[in-house]
């Protein structure tokens, strides 16, 4: 075996020539604007006692995500969002950026922070007024009040405009009746509910004088802070074990005929006298509906935020591993490559790490968006639109990519990969859940169709989808027609030219975005010329049409978002000043336009974007990709900039390089003193090559 | 809301007029050869002593499920392969049926079954002679002796033929002294070695007289069965918890010089005298060793059939629920279609069942030849070939699969598909080990891949692939060449004529078949053609090259075995009787082909089998088949057979449907009484009205 340095064997045989790539930049780079706080979190999330223990059974993990909420009230590590006034720095980009830096620590300890202060902390300070903020949110803050953000029911979960809990008013005690009118409507699924919420922000159809003015969300007294008992009226039980995110005691609520004052309304958007006169400041109840709702986008931005961590950690352990790691018997007299030396190998994990780059440029690009919108610098319609569009676009792809990507790793890492130790299998569990809460991505990639649709042609801005799609649908409907949609794609195409005139390169940055461009116009074309005419059609049997075309509809969603990681990606790639990381970086954007033009050839071929002849380079050209990006792979994964601390994998430890020397020396040596067996297939061979000489 | 009765609402508005599947033939049918033995397996996988606690620490699952391996015991479940003369049945096929049968109590169940009785006390069986068979067979079968199968080591997972463990015949002593020289040879990921373990079959190289004759098996105490504890030289250490399969105590192992008897070399295949003479009954070293290795395939077979099930049981739980869960709300005037009415749903799901089928037949063929060539009743060198191949393509595919439809299954379901209750996460969790374990399915692809090669022109036969798939590749080299292989898909093609020259339908079996098999002969001939070149180069040149085709021979590997599932499905179409169940299982079986031929269209297309035109019908085609599918879908996953005492998903246990109604009754009473709120959206349109009128 000849002897290689650590380096060789982390850039492989190949390694290029031209250097190395800039990591102090890049990770710098990919830190974003709010790098200084994020940092900060990692140095929180390094913390033992803010880790995950594994193991535990889910009453030992509840109680000990619960202590780690207090780790991060002390750490003063969740209160950016919050009024000045109240303590908080009203920094909602930061905040959220620290947020998800948690996820490497516990997601549980993630998710668990983002139920106080994300949502039930949040929805107080959203939709309550100042009275209300300066009443409940310092008990929020500090912990003392843990509590619920009491929306998804058991009968309805992506549909909340149609909810059941009731909440009454009742003018003769000046009090609202909050009531649970059968099983369905039970609350489920509700974080911190099962034991430690003492209060909950419920969400109900605001019922007066015989009026129902759809969902207003009303703070609710749940447990006595003392006995820790269900106040009377409030029921409720143990969603039990789930899948991951065990750290958090989900549950369901009931309310029997349950009265608050008529004060716990949270009324910024919607409000009722003492006479029981309803008054709003947005007259549409849809579009009341909506922008309520519209506060909860944060989550998504979190979650997009934290998939994306995620998927960092899981490749920075994956392609360490496999950069050490040979599978080939050491005593063999041929040089062994390590996994990632093997093609295979390598397609399996670049093509992540590429999509994982292009989340995280995407997930910075929608954080400040996120940002301008909450801090009001940027908070027209048209900006929360384009943040709702996003939000739901980018999370759904990031969630389903870190569920991907950690089964891969997973994988790739065999019977180690399976250890809990080296954190895939634990951290897959965890973020499960992800897909589908916060907005169902099915569901949120029908919301990014809408808004494709109302910009292909007007008639679908107040169309009823019916169907399944109804609250995605809706939650546009209302809204101004979008400027970062459908015709800022049709732009690119006109500002490229068509891809099949100019003799382009698969490579050619203007060539991808032609291409992934004008797929998104053509299926938006494609299913809204279908639906022109359903859109006219009676409710039932447009409904039936638009059905024909669901699956089509999300594909061409899934089509707008993956563009959109795109230019994100190639947006970012100017900011690099490096010209070897820029260089590396645009191969790995490359390996990310050429793996969606792969993923989606059969489209490009039938509508004729790509010639038969260009079609069967693709597949070639990404090998080539591959090859040149090996020998910087476990630099693009140091980047991220995550320590043993955040990793804490034993297969991404050093502990391989180390056994792979070890055993490269025994057998060295044993060669050296002339003691090695001989292997019988030899001995046959030299016996053969005797009888052979004595003929 | 119209009132619907149970039976429309589970085959949906679009119910088939023209009635009903059989769901008893197709039950028997799908059951197979082993109905009997899978019923008897099914009534012990149905008792709640079997059953899987949700929960439970890692220490507490191991004792219980160690607890469950007695009750097979009592309940005979798990001796059907063992000699009639110790007290089993002989009878190979029977055995794995029943085994694969209890993954629906609790996958760690069979797993460590399958350690005990499939892995080491076969391992005795099939290695070590008869006098090994009675010595220790008893034990094994009693469960007195738990015993671990102590092949893998930290440095060594799919590559056994390199493991560094030594067994070094010491004549003075008529001894062996097996020895574990560095850290990377520890046995590693070895079931029962935590704590359960009290001997091993041990994997080591043999080395007598200085010449080493590769990997033996030889029989090893490793615990004292009084103290329990490590023998003199033994130790070890936990592996820890894992992703999932909790009940079984994975372990590592190591061994300082420990010495064993000469006979307890299981000498079936190779012997050692007492003078140090090694002797084998087959003169390659290399074929040797496949041999030995190769009763290893019963495990690939029955993870093959426990992944068929699981998946049954996933889509039983799943679509049972989307055929009874309405998405929205009950106070709607409109009908509201339930979950499975959607086509997205329907994409979601049914091509899962498709594949399901598809499997399940695959997977009956698999059985039926292992059991004939363990039977001795078809066991020649091409039997043998053909069931590795088999097995490695199959397990493969359906183990993958598996994780597909438990994940999709899940998502599908929501946050109730999330809660351990619904059983998805927890199976998807125990069966993630599954693609990896018992032979990487990359690696096992390779295999299939290898023997493509080999097919396709001879000098394939011998080279060295090198690198990562030498084992896979090695495997096979040996082996006559086959039969079920390439050249039965060149016949298929040469019977069916060429797809382009007739006008055909993709409905049209025949063309279905010519596609599929064009597919994997054209893929085989590209990447064979390049290298045969490289098959005549200096090996390390040569490795480079096939390192340039790894994914493209995967990738053949994969469009093989799935051309093989087909056939099994269309097999299986031809058993059926009864015309309404003959004609919705070919629907199924298009659903299936259409399905293969949509994911690789880019191929189809660039390669000129499919036109423009054509491949543009092939979506639309598979939506149409999923309308007329879709009112069949509950009684297709009722046909599986399987109870709620397998189920065990309070989603699907027909709760969904009570909630349901009650809502619908309470709305429905409401209106009638009168006391329903106006809603504000209508209100406001009455005002308008209204105003509208004065003017």
């Amino acid at each position: 075996m000849t002897e290689t340095t650590s380096r060789e064997a982390l850039t492989g045989s190949n390694g290029d020539p031209d250097g190395h790539i800039d990591t102090a930049e890049l990770g710098e780079l990919l830190l974003g604007k709010w790098a200084d706080i994020r940092k900060l979190a990692r140095e929180l999330a390094a913390d033992t006692r803010a880790h995950k223990v594994e193991g535990l059974t889910h009453t030992e993990q509840r109680e000990r995500a619960f202590n780690q909420l207090k780790l991060l009230v002390d750490f003063k590590a969740v209160h950016r969002a919050f009024p000045k006034r109240l303590g908080g720095d009203e920094d909602h980009g930061g905040n959220v950026a620290g947020f998800e830096e948690m996820v490497t620590a516990d997601p549980s300890v993630q998710i668990k922070a983002g139920v106080q202060w994300g949502l039930f902390g949040s929805a107080v300070m959203h939709l309550g007024s100042t009275e209300h903020q300066d009443k409940w949110l310092p008990g929020i803050m500090s912990l003392e009040v843990p509590g619920c953000f009491a929306m998804t029911e058991t009968g309805h979960g992506s549909d909340v405009a149609s909810i059941a809990t009731t909440a009454t008013y009742d003018e003769a005690t000046d009090e609202f009746v909050i009531n649970t009118p059968f099983r369905a409507a039970w609350k489920d699924y509700i974080g911190n509910a099962a034991i430690d919420g003492l209060a909950a922000v419920v969400f109900a159809q605001l019922i007066t004088k015989g009026v129902s003015h759809g969902v207003h969300a009303f703070y609710v007294q749940l447990r006595d802070p003392v006995t820790h008992q269900f106040m009377p009226g409030v029921g409720g039980e143990d969603d039990g074990i789930k899948g991951g995110l065990n750290g958090i005691d989900n549950g369901r609520l009931h309310f029997d005929h349950v009265r608050v004052p008529r004060t716990n309304l949270l009324n910024r958007y919607g409000n009722v006298d003492e006479n029981g006169e309803y008054t709003s400041s947005i007259a549409s109840p849809g579009r009341r509906f909506f922008t309520m709702i519209g506060t909860l986008v944060q989550g998504r931005v979190s979650l997009d935020g934290a998939a994306v961590a995620a998927s960092k950690v899981a490749l920075q352990i994956a392609i360490t591993y496999a950069a050490q790691r040979r599978q080939f018997n050491a005593s063999s007299d041929i040089e062994e490559d390590v996994l990632l030396d093997y093609q295979r190998h390598q397609r399996r994990l670049l093509p992540l790490l590429a999509t994982t780059y292009a989340a995280s440029f995407a997930h910075e690009q929608l954080l400040q968006k996120f940002d301008g919108v909450f801090s009001g610098a940027h908070d027209t319609d048209e900006d929360r639109e384009d943040l709702e569009t996003l939000a739901a676009g980018f999370k759904s792809l990031s969630t389903w990519h870190a569920l991907d990507t950690l089964q891969e790793c997973r994988e790739a890492c065999g019977g180690a990969g399976f250890l809990v130790e080296n954190r895939f299998t634990s951290l897959r569990a965890d973020l499960d859940i992800y897909v589908t809460f916060e907005g169902d991505n099915t569901i949120l990639l029908q919301l990014v169709a809408k808004r494709l649709l109302t910009d292909y042609a007007k008639e679908f801005k107040n169309v009823d989808f019916g169907v399944m799609a109804r609250y995605a649908f809706n939650q546009a409907a209302d809204l101004a027609i979008n400027k970062t949609g459908l015709r800022q794609v049709a732009q690119f195409v006109a500002d490229t030219g068509s891809v099949q005139r100019s003799a382009m390169a698969l490579r050619d940055e203007e060539t991808q975005r032609a291409l992934l461009s004008e797929r998104v116009q053509g299926m938006v074309a494609d299913v809204g010329g279908a639906l022109q005419e359903a859109a006219k059609l009676p409710r039932s049997k447009g409904a039936e049409i638009f059905n024909q075309h669901q699956h089509e509809l999300v594909e061409a969603a899934r089509a707008h978002a993956e563009l959109l990681q795109w230019e994100a990606f190639t947006e970012g790639l100017k900011s690099i000043e490096d010209p070897k990381t820029k260089e590396v970086l645009t191969w790995l954007r490359d390996l990310f336009g050429l793996g969606l033009i792969e993923k989606h050839l059969s489209w490009y071929l039938m509508n004729g974007r790509i010639s038969m002849q260009r079609g069967r380079t693709v597949g070639d050209y990404i090998n080539r990709l591959l090859a040149k990006i090996r020998p910087h792979a476990v630099d693009l994964v140091d980047a991220f900039g995550y320590t043993q601390e955040h990793l804490r994998a034993p297969i991404a430890s050093g502990a391989e390089q180390i056994r792979q020397e070890e055993a490269a020396d025994y057998f060295r040596a044993q060669r050296a003193s002339g003691s090695a067996p001989i292997d019988e297939k030899i001995l046959l061979l030299k016996q053969k090559q005797a009888a052979k000489n004595k003929k």
